[in-house]
């Protein structure tokens, strides 16, 4: 599927298909809730088994904070309270009694965490404090889409105390660039580092890091964000420390987060016509082995235990390989398989059998091969395609990335590109919210993030003319 | 700690210090709901790399159900409404509005487990289906007491569908056996495996299986339930398929659980007047080195390095092990790891590094042993201690379990047990529930379960005198 590819159906009616085909969510009673299915929540679990060591590696340690958040801590910080609080869900009764003082379902962590803080922290020697969580959050969302927008969301989360800005401000950076490498590693899903605009900026934060993803229906996705909170939480909930020259100060901060809408987006960069395509780092199924039968064939039984032995040998060398011996027919398991995005399927019929052969399709090119039934050769060759899929995706993804940026130096440029354009439009901005208005209201596009590469040449705002250092993506955004 | 040992402080006070002085848990705002530290939340993980392999290989798959029930959805089985109503949490308030209808945060998620189970289950080729989730339930709990009984608490639940009764029951026995058996390996945890008594049965249930552990408070605890569901939510759900001749019907369904007050049961079973014991199978830290460094000595440096390389050893070999450098005092570091439970300790000084050899202690029997430091040696000694107490720690929970569980013949004697044992009395029972109350009403005494081992001999019931063939055990509860 390139990028709104015309011949296709609607893209948003594809998306849906996809989900459905390829079995990841039902819908649920309640709306802009999923059910996980198990080929869909294995995908998240993959994404968990890739994730949760690299920050065990930075020193991160799971926690589990509560689910419940009372009304009067959620006030403490007032600009998180004021961004969230049309956001949340309210209990108001236990089983059948009112309750004196309403809580909330965390829409995100912050609140919690910095309560525990305010009681642990006592002395620089307690610093710094890394924690992260795997938890879901509920934010009470007016439009919902499976996995990019949905009321209740799975996500890991993170949130950190320091003693220096300096260092807060550097783990917010290096975390979000260790979320951008683990898109490109592990998802083949290429993004765009930078800074949010102050008015995009989130609740309570003074920085916000975010990652952002081009989707085939050329709008943006904010794939992950990670924030520079300064001391704001830490002032509201007395996170104070003795510092090396005996005196008391507040804690620096950071938080952060990524979530089940990654899976969404592997589905809007990689799948194509015929569905949804894994990257092969985090399929369920590597490599879907499909025994062609034939009705009273005395040979039924020789390809049958070609296929267990065949599966043995990939299982034993790692690769995540799966038989469909099912009653089902040869054609339903070939559609069955591409529709979930399984990277290789192989095939052991009659003729595979007496040539000790077998055939391999490659899900993303549709190359078919014929390999030797030697277990090193084929275990070579499987890993060798597995890595050429992961490889293909994240330049597929790469080369869309770059073909759909355009520069505007002009406003009447940029208004030109909004309409035609799908992608991110670049332009220099004074860094006036006006302007970043005016821009939004014109073009339709909102601003997605500030680059990180700033020139050092001044140009002129898109905008108003006045002087622009700052180069700012622009998009549609999810 | 023996059961109620006098000789130390109040049970209580004691679970509730060792819990705060090994870092587990910290109060929360909310009543009743935990801050699971990261000391705490890695003995949970390590149970969930435990179980959930385990699960897997008997082909369940992990799926995530909805946070949030609507009101109607669970009034739609009416024995589990009425059982569970009482203890759930509403949701009245989306943002600033109010919700047409009521939310409930899930007390456990029969519900929209079985709602997906009718769009899922059309022929007796889908199943059986064997789903589990991880995740947390809140139930408003009037009394809490940490990990034992929390108004948040996480847990491993689990959902089926199979086409006969007799496959939905026995799942619900292999279950309940899976759940004793890791008990027993991996916790060093004995259970005692029986049927609820109908009063104690889980609310929409024909059968309740039940593991019940004793705590030295000479309490009993729920451990673990699982459930012959029969066609109740499959009949109210309308989970409905074709069997092999072609008649639609119901199907039958089993549930479980397993929760976080496993580590409650951990604490309160093998803890001593020093704190928590860890079983090695899931302690966080299985070896801890400590470096016994004097002031300005030049050794100072040979011992940090022969504690790195220690630790590499370990690592290597599979042992959790871990250095601790910090410039905290010797003392401290040897109390500090005794309350977290650590089992192995190993002290490295001046004299450890002359004479290349070791000094280690075992948590559980205090033994010091001097070891050689080499490679081989080391390694596959602390293998063994860990093995050792491993071993004994269940050893020692299985002698105070038939220790602590008395046979009463008559009411008379039973009352008596009663007044002075701790532990589990055990008695023969008609199966009338009136008997049942009034052994409660006299006894204080709650029916744990009735034994899978029940006579062939027909006896009196405890109570009433009439025929009673069932063996149930007798305890208080927590």
């Amino acid at each position: 599927m390139k990028l709104k590819d015309k011949t296709c159906k609607d893209i948003n009616e594809w998306y849906l298909d996809t989900i459905k085909d390829a079995d990841l969510l039902s819908p649920s009673p309640v709306r802009g809730c999923m059910v996980f299915r198990p080929y869909g929540y294995s995908i998240w679990e993959n994404i968990q088994n890739g994730l949760d060591p690299l920050f065990k590696k930075h020193n991160y340690e799971n926690v589990y904070m509560p689910l419940l958040i009372p009304e009067s801590s959620l006030n403490k910080e007032t600009e998180h309270i004021s961004g969230f609080s049309p956001q949340v869900a309210w209990i108001t009764h236990g089983g059948e009694q009112e309750l004196g003082e309403k809580l909330c379902i965390r829409p995100t962590s912050e609140v919690p965490f910095c309560e525990h803080f305010s009681q642990i922290v006592k002395s620089y020697r307690d610093l710094p404090i890394t924690y992260t969580q795997w938890c879901s959050v509920v934010r009470w969302e007016k439009n919902t889409k499976p996995f990019l927008r949905t009321l209740e969301f799975l996500w890991h989360e993170g949130y950190t105390c320091h003693s220096t800005e300096e260092e807060a401000v550097c783990e917010a950076e290096k975390i979000i660039n260790l979320y951008s490498d683990f898109c490109k590693e592990y998802l083949a899903i290429p993004t765009i580092t930078g800074v949010k605009t102050p008015s995009e900026t989130f609740p309570g934060a003074k920085l916000t890091y975010t990652i952002e993803s081009l989707l085939n229906d050329g709008k943006a996705l904010q794939t992950a964000t990670s924030h520079y909170l300064a001391d704001n939480f830490s002032k509201a909930f007395g996170i104070k420390f003795k510092n090396t020259d005996g005196i008391i100060q507040n804690a620096y901060q950071a938080s952060f987060a990524i979530t089940t809408r990654l899976i969404g987006a592997i589905i809007m960069i990689h799948g194509d016509r015929k569905g949804l395509i894994l990257p092969p780092k985090i399929a369920p199924i590597q490599a879907i082995i499909v025994p062609i039968f034939k009705k009273n064939m005395n040979e039924n039984n020789d390809i049958k235990e070609m296929c267990n032995k065949i599966n043995l040998i990939l299982s034993e060398n790692g690769i995540k390989s799966k038989v469909d011996i099912s009653d089902k027919t040869v054609g339903w398991k070939f559609r069955n398989y591409e529709k979930k995005g399984v990277p290789i399927r192989i095939e052991v019929g009659i003729n595979e059998v007496i040539n000790n052969q077998v055939t391999v399709v490659n899900r993303e090119s549709e190359g078919k091969y014929v390999l030797n039934n030697d277990s090193i050769t084929l275990t070579s060759k499987i890993h060798e395609i597995l890595t050429n899929i992961q490889e293909n995706l994240l330049h597929k993804a790469e080369n869309k990335l770059i073909k759909h940026t355009s520069f505007a130096l002009d406003f009447d440029e940029m208004i030109e590109l909004s309409h035609g354009v799908e992608g991110f439009v670049k332009s220099y901005w004074c860094g006036n919210t006006e302007c970043e208005e005016k821009i939004k209201l014109r073009t339709g596009l909102t601003s997605r993030c500030i680059s990180l590469k700033s020139d050092s040449v001044i140009k002129s705002c898109v905008c108003c003319g006045a002087d622009g250092t700052k180069i700012v993506y622009w998009a549609k955004s999810h």
